[in-house]
């Protein structure tokens, strides 16, 4: 199990100049989106950068939830400017672009598909280090600063689905708790809602002893290897973190504890994820999102419909986690004791009920969440389409417990999870 | 944070082979000691190499708590070998050793002090990286696959020391729960004291954000940076899992599952402790083991007098943490939480008190160990040389709180905490 360097702390961008002067940069490609691009921490950046005599380019076109056009776009912005190193500024979005910046930057001839997940790629490997990338996120969600993935829109293939290998990683994440400050109320919901969905499903993924097939060579293993012991405690403790401070984050525009807690608890759940991987509510989500019939969730200010991918991946989460719990019903429990949930005298069998319960009352408390798919604009005849939304999804929802290897079988319990999201 | 690989799980040695056919290696140094060259671990190494077609040399004769003399021997072996790639097999002095080695093989011209920590040594950083080097611990207490320290005792100056730099780091460590298997109870028993003062002392050392002096370039922050986030839940957990399963790892060998959590504890803590620092156990120990009187600890099988490093350590720590209470009485509190004691009705002026009796009863309960530097063959009148050997341990006593910055105080706080030590 590897993990990024991660320097977490109230001010820590200011270094930011140093950390590229140290490791030798001389001509950094800052990548951001447009919002961003007009804050603190973008200044910083700048400043640092300039006070280091280190020269830069800045690409403030990312798209929030990137497709496969504007990565394309980004791609063509830096090849010709010949950056020694990359400076990611943003959220999820941001640095997952940059990640695929970097990539293709070092691969010019390669087709985009090359190094896409199979099956819808190519999904050969990286096999040549890429340049530093630092990134500094200012949503405390996607953890996207400890992972080697990148996530995007394939709009050709209607589907969510992204490029995953261990160079792919920043080799810093500078995690500023003043730099989540400046997020909206509804961006704190949702990335925070994510960071309780790569906690859960991280924490309740498949065994990294029981997954199969067993490469007999490690170098074949997977990024994702399941839950395992060292992921758990990463997992256990976002998930904790996350019921405890995103409801106070959400809240109150001025509590900064709790939003500095959110923060290191997105980059926890990040390493948990990340080694252990996610499974149904992601799987799920990538479909939900990419399918959108036209939603726009309240407090985005953005000139497209969009279903914020937390959004996406809790909307789910009741109904995935009822249909789990069979495979372990002690760490299901365990999950709905991190909600506040007196479990010492719930039998086991119910252990499904009781944290689907206790997900769906901590998402309607939150507030402006939909409950269910149908707020989102879908209706019973979309669930067909969700379904093969999803099956491309194999990368994930092989670590997902409970869930049939067989296709028939498996197309059926992915319907009855969609059916049962509807509403709840 | 950096840290190391790791690979967990009954059976993972047996993939070491693989590892370095992975890593393009040819030529390989295996290092291990005269007990563990006849074990199981090394049959599996040597197996895998053999397999891969890899050729390899032993060197068995690492010294357990390694000097100055015993390391240098090492590098001399090696040095003519020219390996392209390091495998330990053994427990912390085998792997402590292994990385001296992997060093001055990398810097054949330089003198064995330059990279000794200062004031001791020169303290130069290393500023090239070192071969790959596997870790394949047999025992569960250093954490040292997960480090990059290494810990001697330099003769001349009778005191303990090392070489502490992130290049030193095992490149992989391969935590197989089999290999522990083979450790006699009275090794159980002191390797776990380490973890069990690693996991206490990075837990309570001095915060992150406290640290003085600060540097302002992020390059000249120590690696022991003091009590952070993230290290906190390594620490915790490690510290919670040593209360619970060491007494079991150390009553009934057959106890698999307690020696499988003893090994994981170790690596958690090797983690916290390699990010966080470790401070008074460890810095007064090195003294107490350097200037041994003459103890051999029962169920060690070596032919010179022995303090093991875990008995060095634990031997004060009933008295530090009575000391260092009052710097974070909540976070003292918390640890003899791990311990069972229930804390409810506690006064948070007591907790240095409570955690100190809660170390003592589990000392006692454990059984075999000294019940004070008494019992180590100390007497009352060498309590002011332990406090000159323990002076030097700069690194580890800019960590300890509560300790006095002035020199005369910080004796005075010193000598009491050894007179205190004497017996409990």
């Amino acid at each position: 199990m590897a993990a990024s360097s991660i320097r977490f702390g109230p001010g820590a961008t200011k270094e930011v100049g140093m950390d590229f002067a140290n490791m030798g940069a001389k001509r950094v490609c800052i990548v951001t989106d447009s919002n961003v691009v007009k804050l603190d921490a973008m200044k910083q950046a700048v400043e640092g950068l300039t006070r280091e005599g280190i020269e830069f380019t800045v690409f403030d076109k990312v798209r929030i939830e990137p497709k496969d056009s504007s990565v394309r776009e980004a791609i063509d912005f830096v090849k010709p400017y010949k950056p020694d190193a990359f400076l990611a500024v943003g959220g999820g979005s941001v640095i997952d672009t940059a990640k695929l910046m970097n990539l293709y930057n070092a691969y010019p001839e390669a087709d985009f598909l090359d190094f896409v997940n199979a099956p819808l790629g190519k999904g050969l490997p990286v096999d040549k280090p890429l340049l530093p990338l630092v990134a500094v996120p200012t949503t405390a969600g996607t953890g996207s600063e400890t992972t080697g993935t990148a996530i995007f829109d394939l709009v050709s293939k209607k589907a969510k689905t992204g490029i995953a290998h261990r160079n792919l990683k920043p080799t810093l994440g500078i995690c500023d708790p003043i730099n989540t400050r400046t997020m909206p109320s509804a961006v704190h919901a949702s990335s925070g809602l994510d960071v309780l969905c790569h906690s859960l499903e991280s924490w309740t993924a498949i065994p990294y002893n029981e997954r199969t097939p067993r490469p007999t060579n490690p170098i074949n293993r997977p990024a994702y290897q399941g839950a395992n012991p060292i992921s758990d405690i990463f997992s256990l403790q976002a998930l904790r973190s996350t019921a405890q401070f995103l409801p106070r984050a959400v809240r109150d525009p001025d509590d900064h504890e709790a939003q500095s807690n959110m923060l290191l608890a997105a980059t926890l759940a990040g390493v948990g994820f990340g080694n252990a991987g996610v499974h149904l509510c992601h799987g799920l989500s990538y479909g939900i999102s990419s399918q959108n019939p036209g939603y726009k969730h309240a407090g985005y200010d953005v000139d497209h419909p969009i279903i914020p991918h937390g959004v996406s991946v809790a909307v789910t989460a009741p109904a995935v986690f009822r249909f789990t719990a069979a495979s372990n019903p002690d760490r299901h429990l365990a999950a709905a004791e991190a909600f506040g949930v007196d479990i010492s005298n719930v039998k086991r069998e119910s252990a499904g009920e009781v944290l689907g319960n206790a997900i769906a009352e901590f998402l309607v408390k939150l507030g402006d969440q939909p409950r269910g798919l149908k707020d989102l604009g879908y209706k019973a005849s979309d669930v067909d389409g969700l379904v093969e939304g999803t099956l491309p999804q194999k990368r994930v929802l092989m670590l997902a417990p409970n869930l049939s290897e067989e296709l028939q079988a498996e197309k059926g319990e992915l319907r009855k999870l969609l059916e049962e999201s509807l509403d709840y």
